[in-house]
């Protein structure tokens, strides 16, 4: 299906919720296909809760589907499989409800997140903005990114869901060569058609690579916490979007991702805390090193 | 007193939480020294939090005191006063535990976050860093912030506890001609000489006025949200800080904020999802309009 639509698409049949045993939980399947190795991607848990925030403000009487601020603690990592998300209503609102969630499998803890919601207009223009939308190069000069990175012992499944062209200037890395930049630029979709929305912007702040992969060859990055703006409705087309990291320090980095539709207009930031261990004595590649 | 510590200082008392009525519940009173206008400023509250998440994650046999992370949701604001902190313990590990916790006032809930806690470290360099401190006007030439603006109605008593020097660059606003910049620098301590910590730290990324003063004569500027990152254990000394928005749309605003201790190193950055009410077709000055 190259045309899915909102509502029938690969992603919307994986965040889907079903009402659970209260009004206050819901019925969730963990998808395999999004994952990253053997563990679920975490913005697509940010969207799952998200659907289950929106229906817990629904039932509340608040007509507020849009995730206008989502914050994600990971408490740990789920399986793929059945899970349940807990919604608890902080407030609901003229213009906004505040949902925590919580998602719990097998009696765990692994997610918790509050959300702001309220209702996203399309507007072409924010009233005002510090920044033009970051300098990628253009599609076609952009490298596809696949589920197999080379050398990569586990599988990218989220690559197999949305597609990720990245500028060549951040490819270093592939080939073991870091440019020391931690500066990911590229153009993002889902593979299915499906047109991006504000739900799914949760997942595209969390789809690229560690920004820190173009500074050193560590393992996994795993994200502590997430917290995604979601500014606009995006208009139809390939999102351009840029991921980058700040510091790292300690055992810890922070990545900072920016979304962009097809008309410039940022629609989606986010921050994150993530871990990362630095091998002995490696240096942020080319860099003195 | 000039050289107030740690343990014993204004800060200190104002964010005391004593023992409640069971293991998770915390005893606090809002104090009306930390207030913008009638109302607690945000990262005091959210400081005030921490205090009570680091209790219960001791309780629970954690020695984790420092916050590494800690996002906000601002539900309802409170009033100087009496209030209880509730906690939840979410997971205590080897090297950071995760608490959450509702701040309650009248048997309504008004500030829902959760922290990630741990050790900090001093270290005096990080491992990589993208960019340099921002550059900001030496102290002497900055513009010291009192607690009665020109103009304003309500009173900045947290300028009666934090010093605040602005760098020139950014304070036409205060004579009604704002730059359009929206990016405020400058240098800021307590005024009773306690040196800046973590904790401390959770206070200063929200304690200088909101950036799109330097926009627009908006009114006040309420945060819905905040997310804030502790990188390093600051040195002694004045911090350098930096508050900036990058986009108004829409009702909302996204405000940065960085702080640097002593050294140059970069020791919290935080940001924010602010609600805004833009005059009637007002522009950013000085801009076109």
């Amino acid at each position: 299906m190259d045309h899915a639509t909102i509502g029938r698409s690969e992603f919307d049949q994986a965040t889907a919720v079903r009402p659970g045993p209260d009004p206050s939980r819901f019925l969730v399947d963990v998808d395999a296909g999004w994952t990253v190795g053997l563990k679920p991607n975490g913005g697509y848990l940010l969207a799952l809760a998200a659907r289950a925030a929106g229906g817990a403000a629904h039932a509340a009487g608040a007509d507020h589907a849009d995730p206008l601020a989502a914050t994600a603690h990971y408490v740990a990592a789920p399986d793929p499989g059945p899970a349940e998300v807990h919604t608890t209503i902080l407030r609901t609102g003229r213009s906004a409800s505040q949902v925590r969630t919580t998602l719990v499998q097998g009696g765990r803890a692994c997610v918790d997140a509050v959300f702001t919601l309220g209702t996203l207009r399309d507007d072409v223009d924010a009233w005002w903005e510090a920044e033009a939308p970051a300098e990628v190069a253009p599609l076609a000069s952009c490298v596809a990114m696949g589920p197999n990175p080379p050398g990569a012992d586990f599988t990218v499944a989220i690559r197999n869901r949305s597609e990720l062209w990245l500028d060549p200037t951040g490819l270093g890395f592939a080939s073991g060569q870091p440019s020391g930049r931690a500066d990911f630029r590229g153009w993002t979709s889902f593979r299915d058609g499906r047109p991006a929305d504000p739900l799914s912007l949760l997942y595209f702040v969390d789809s690229l690579p560690p920004a820190t992969f173009d500074l050193v060859a560590s393992g996994w990055v795993p994200t502590l916490t997430l917290t995604a703006y979601v500014r606009a409705r995006p208009a139809p087309g390939v999102l351009r979007i840029r991921q980058w990291a700040r510091v790292v320090d300690d055992g810890r980095v922070d990545e900072g991702c920016d979304v962009w539709d097809s008309r410039g207009r940022l629609v989606a930031q986010a921050t994150q805390l993530a871990a990362i261990r630095i091998p002995d004595g490696a240096t942020a590649g080319p860099g003195e090193g």
